[in-house]
């Protein structure tokens, strides 16, 4: 894409109401703007992000036999009193329809997969199951406040599994354990992302929250120094030990929970009475677990962690673009590899702008696309491109017609 | 995909409350699930529907010029009594925060583009600028009967663009109308669907429709006899005679309107005061056009349009898969036959069921995959598989290993 094109531009300042490093990067470089507190329009450059986060969820999903549907965003309110959320779930928005009916804005569907399930699965046969969505959730946050971390609207993942045994519930809870690890790990989380044990209500002793830990981080984790398991605060005032290897030594630090992991057993089966047949010919209740990753905090927390003072530093796997071209006053010959490397599907963003080359730089830094490519006087005189990685200050010459071919090796 | 693996099944009878034929055939096939009136979850087969629409409409956006962004549903109020539209519009869907503060659920978008892009466009250079988004809208629909045709929550792709001159927009506004054409083309709707004059409000003398024939449209048009162009019927009963060629003769029809396209002047730039700093260095107003596509909507019309007694008939270019391959009891035989499709990267559904051959060749075409395959022993005994389309009647044995590389020519 030509970046004299892209309607959006950088900005020198943030809005003064974002105070976090995320939001005022992704504001200052064009990837977000904030509608009101905790509500956001995704902008080109943003949205490629979020896309390719979704991909590598998506493709995760997809490996552990997940499967895709999209459900709605306005739920029955006869479903929320069915599980006692209609009262007790503070953070949800009630809307009144035209007759003065009302519905809910979902905040998460357990309310609505578990009656659409029932309608399909009659067998033991037809378990275990597993479904998930991309999909936007509303709830009415009091701290939304951390740029993009804590929406009040915001896409998010929810995968929802349906078992017969505790055992298989079990299985497949470490299944997606995996399978999450592997999605922060892609993304460019793993290093920082620790397993946090957190409660696990009155259904099972602990759910799993997976912290990335930076002092942007909302939430305090401590972590095992024999393990390297976290438990969050409340597990570590119930139980002083680590509750993987009994350690009693820990790290105390800032994290942002990036996912959780819950195993719901029969708490939503039961009020919908989602039972199948056994193989003893007798109806038993499923059981049930749900996956959330909220894909923004995503973005945000990759934000928080790939930085420096002059921007975002892309991780490869989800950058807006691939390579970022800039022109200082030799458009003619920038413009021929530009073309090169779209011939070659190499996602770039050409700077063909009139504009300063410090202005440039700064652009191209505070954007963080992973690699530079600079086509200058002085880069042609010593017969190419100057190539240079956001993250690193080395920069190379490349021949123009061979960028394309040392990209992608 | 193994059909033993997909979670929903085929159902013999659609629910009472769905009486169009999309309702009644999506609901059977197992396409989406009715939450409420006009709300609905989109299931794995529906999913993968809309995703095709999508990706076909997202090219032609692309094509001229369109920056994909994604707005939010959550509105401030304020935006929507700067336009007066708080008060006017009667399908507007408004909720309170926690702190009482009301907010609209975004039926469309102009309250949140103009000034969105009234932070980047500061001079003439800026313009013209085009930008759209797939985004789930919310309208109080009072009608909500028709299945996916007329939804309270439903996908949209809204486009507006943004320009100096009125000629600019006429000129944009051409180059939609035919990438409009382009799309429903793809989907195989361009043979039924005819560009239909409507009301162009208090600022143009026409907006255009896009209306497809068929008997399950709520609304009536008149086509020309002569050009084809149709009006609606607010138009003929203010005109008699055709405005693109003077015509009188029409024939009245039934049609669902598919799309529309509007040119709003400074409907919107005025109460936003988005303007642009002209060459002679004063500010001018911006002019605006916007132009929606329901997704749903274009879905529950291809069924509409393409499908006979026994169900659907999608067109290739939005099928849920590209070929049905059937085991009549030779799951082994097909088995191999299915694992070479996938590595030919050819979208199939594999029914590997245990269930009778009329149960299967039912549900096939219920679901209405352009190709189905069979393998039987009669087949197998022919020395291969049996190929059927299903919009014909004829069929073909094609040797196991060829199929492949026939569905691909």
């Amino acid at each position: 894409m030509r970046q004299s094109q892209l309607f959006t531009r950088t900005q020198k300042n943030a809005p003064s109401s974002e105070t976090s490093i995320n939001a005022r990067f992704l504001a200052r470089g064009g990837f977000v703007d904030k509608l009101m507190a905790g509500v956001y329009t995704f902008l080109p450059l943003g949205l490629r992000v979020m896309k390719k986060i979704e991909q590598i969820i998506r493709e995760e999903m997809d490996a552990i036999g997940g499967q895709e549907i999209e459900m709605p965003a306005l739920h029955p309110k006869e479903n929320w009193e069915k599980t006692g959320r209609w009262k007790t779930m503070d953070d949800l928005y009630k809307v009144k329809d035209m007759s003065g009916r009302e519905l809910a804005l979902g905040p998460t569907h357990e309310e609505v997969i578990a009656p659409l399930v029932k309608k399909f699965v009659n067998s033991y046969k037809d378990l275990p199951l597993a479904v998930y969505q991309f999909q936007t959730k509303f709830r009415m946050e009091l701290r939304a406040k951390s740029g993009v971390l804590r929406g009040r609207e915001f896409l998010m993942k929810d995968l929802y599994s349906f078992h017969l045994a505790p055992e298989d519930l079990d299985d497949y809870y470490e299944k997606v354990k995996n399978a999450y690890f592997k999605i922060f790990g892609k993304v460019g989380l793993r290093e920082k992302t620790y397993l946090t044990f957190a409660s696990g209500g009155s259904f099972s002793k602990y759910s799993h929250e997976f912290q990335t830990v930076t002092i942007a981080g909302e939430d305090t984790i401590y972590i095992c120094e024999k393990c390297q398991t976290a438990v969050n605060k409340e597990i570590k005032f119930e139980t002083p030990n680590c509750p993987v290897c009994g350690g009693k030594k820990f790290q105390k630090e800032k994290a942002i929970e990036i996912g959780n992991i819950f195993k719901l057993q029969d708490r939503f089966s039961k009020p919908f009475n989602l039972k199948v047949i056994n193989k003893d010919g007798k109806p038993k209740i499923v059981l049930m677990g749900c996956y959330g990753i909220g894909l923004s905090r995503l973005l945000g927390t990759i934000v928080e962690v790939h930085h420096d003072e002059k921007g975002i530093i892309w991780p490869e796997s989800v950058a807006p673009f691939q390579v970022h071209l800039i022109s200082l006053g030799k458009n003619k010959e920038a413009e021929k590899i530009y073309k090169n490397l779209l011939a070659k599907k190499i996602e770039v963003l050409f700077d063909d702008r009139e504009a300063s080359p410090g202005e440039k730089f700064a652009d191209a830094d505070l954007i963080g696309i992973p690699w530079r490519a600079v086509v200058s006087e002085k880069s042609l005189a010593l017969g190419g491109v100057e190539v240079k990685k956001r993250s690193e200050k080395k920069v190379k010459i490349i021949p123009g017609q061979n960028l394309g071919k040392y990209l992608s090796s």
